[in-house]
């Protein structure tokens, strides 16, 4: 038996429901990585539970209270009673930043933050850690995937905002009062945030100028896309004549931008500098999973000693003959029954047709199709054999084609 | 003055070279930043300087030789001196790295590997602490910048595959011996690293099933283009029935696709699990300065406390009137000189033009336009006089534009 590592979460909702059952499904594997057990020892939200009760039986708070008060309080005590802290809560850490982690470093423990931007989107951790080697120009970022869904669903079915807006609340990509989401405060929250750990500079949430989407029409949109521009909420934080700019506002965008192809309820942040070139981070911006997720990574990160590859826990058998769509090239004889030959070889090796062009006539005539998944052994076995077949002119000539998984 | 931090330094080839002109010039940041002043302690290559000599003056060591030996010697030894190590050497973890991970973690020092997969892109650190939380099912990347390139060109450009080689050699993309690269061995290594951290379980380079880009044709890129597909070398690393499988390929991808947008010598990895959906990181995948930035970015961790956000080190001041584009929408009269007088207005304020059209015709007449970047006050200024204007017949409508800056 490993030694308990007790975790106390404030807070149970969205996301405090999501880690509560994430944290013990993912015990064995923690266990076997870090040689520690994580065990939740208690909860304690706004209406219930004794906070000096759960401080005292856990190694680590998680605070996903949200807000301001209570839990700037809880914070600051589970700090100075010598605990870790994990938190996914951007108006504390835009408005009381400062203080905490000036806290946090003067008692000795870790304050993570990595669910209070962009979910499970890495960025804070990689402003922190990985990029600390690069002087930082310029962050643009999609911070709220309740306004990217907005403007995604106006662009995508030319709908007003205010319908926009009831769809995604019916998808519960936005609450009920979304007021925080569509004026832009959210988004400028968390640009102070990632402003704060680019620049190395104080940066308050009332330093953010912000503008919401409220405002938009879908009219200007199509007007627009005949420009090439598609409309994001960005948030941008950039060095400007040795001083800094912090903005959120809605902006077009051109096709070929790294943000531009960000859609419905994701979030995508791009950090520039001359060294680095751009780094582009995506992925889910929220819901109770997904920032779990980061809140779970962070958990381990502070049981883990820094840069240890843990052991492997597992010993998985290497598979070599996988399923896979394939592109597939055969230059032909122009005669008729051609085709009825090659899908009835395909056939016997349980390979079917996904779409079929012929190009070209007499010499030129090729076959170019494209076959639904199936285990390259028997691919193979197929090609094999249409390569013996007397009216092709050239061997088959196979690519794999990566199936549509995504959204 | 802060107490020194010695970096000693095994190669001076591209990245090396770029290591040793970056440490120096980022010294006062990193000092202002972590208490500790970094010093190049010395260099040592395959032909010159003293290792023995390096190890007794320096706290941690920078392996940037590449290939298998004298560099697994070296790291080795420096572990074993109680030395923290970081490498950018992909052949070396893809053979040896459990037996340097197991040593690390004997001795109780870090070894860090960022700069050895897809350069400046964070993956590595990712997966071992961002997504540490997560059960991964897959990864899918575009890990070798040389045939991205490659494949980049064909596609665009429609020549030959050994002229897409020869213009990556010209542009400094691909090596003057570019086997490794084009033959899918370099992308494999970096599958196997990727493959290990995200299942816990043992990858050996040998365990990797890869192929290379050398037999794509031009006309497979044509016809594939026709079906909506987009070819890239794509690395994949998933569970398949409670076994794992490694693999390397050039595969067709669906627009739709995340890596399908991922051109020229960029590289890209998806990650997938269900309590994730995707997280994507994309960005210069090679490069010297861009390997030695993330290089630098774990010997500072290496430096840093777990966790610390360190006391901000500088006090910008916050810009707030900063330069835009921007979408003009304007509701018209429709009368003769109305572009006129409204492009007179502009002007006055240093608002210059860069594309309108008219729409529609007599209530409906609307001008649409975009302007260069100028000064929000100025912009501002210009809108406020034409909303006066007697040809107005509704408010102006403003939105920003964010200019290409993007390769």
């Amino acid at each position: 038996m490993s030694p308990d590592f007790r975790v106390g979460l404030l807070g149970h909702g969205t996301v405090g429901g999501a880690f509560a059952v994430s944290l013990p499904r993912h015990a064995d594997r923690i266990e076997r990585v870090t040689g520690l057990r994580p065990v939740l020892s208690g909860i304690v939200t706004r209406s219930e539970g004794s906070f000096d009760e759960l401080l005292e039986r856990s190694d680590l708070i998680v605070e996903l209270i949200g807000g301001i008060e209570p839990a700037r309080t809880y914070v600051v005590r589970a700090i100075e009673a010598g605990r870790h802290v994990v938190t996914a809560n951007k108006q504390l850490l835009s408005h009381h930043g400062e203080e905490l982690w000036e806290l946090a470093r003067t008692q000795g423990v870790q304050l993570r933050f990595e669910g209070a931007v962009a979910g499970v989107v890495p960025v804070i951790r990689v402003l922190q850690e990985s990029l600390a080697g690069a002087t930082i120009d310029r962050i643009h970022g999609i911070v709220n995937g309740t306004t990217n869904f907005i403007l995604s669903e106006m662009a995508t079915k030319g709908v007003a905002y205010g319908d926009a807006l009831a769809e995604a609340q019916r998808l519960g990509y936005a609450e009920a009062d979304p007021a925080e989401d569509v004026d832009g405060s959210d988004a400028a929250a968390k640009m102070a945030i990632l402003a704060r750990l680019a620049f190395d500079t104080p940066v308050h949430f009332d330093q953010v100028r912000y503008e919401g989407i409220e405002h938009i029409q879908p009219d200007d949109l199509e007007y627009a896309r005949d420009l090439g521009l598609g409309l994001k909420l960005i948030g941008t934080a950039e060095r400007i004549d040795g001083g800094l700019s912090v903005r959120v506002h809605p902006a077009f965008l051109y096709g070929r931008h790294p943000l531009a192809s960000i859609n419905g309820p994701f979030n995508a942040v791009t950090v520039e500098s001359d060294e680095i070139t751009e780094v582009t981070m995506s992925g889910p911006g929220a819901g109770g999973p997904q920032t779990a997720s980061a809140v779970l990574g962070d958990v381990i990160s502070a049981m883990i000693p820094p840069a240890s590859t843990p052991a492997t826990s597992e010993r998985l058998e290497i598979v070599q003959d996988v399923s896979s769509a394939f592109y597939l090239h055969l230059e032909v004889a122009d005669e008729p029954g051609v085709l009825a030959t090659v899908a009835q070889v395909l056939a016997r090796h349980e390979v079917s047709v996904k779409s079929v062009v012929q190009k070209g006539l007499g010499d030129q005539a090729r076959l170019v199709m494209v076959v639904h998944p199936v285990l390259e052994s028997k691919f193979a076995g197929a090609t094999a054999e249409i390569a013996e077949l007397s009216v092709m002119r050239a061997p088959p000539r196979a690519i794999r084609v990566l199936e549509e998984e995504f959204v």
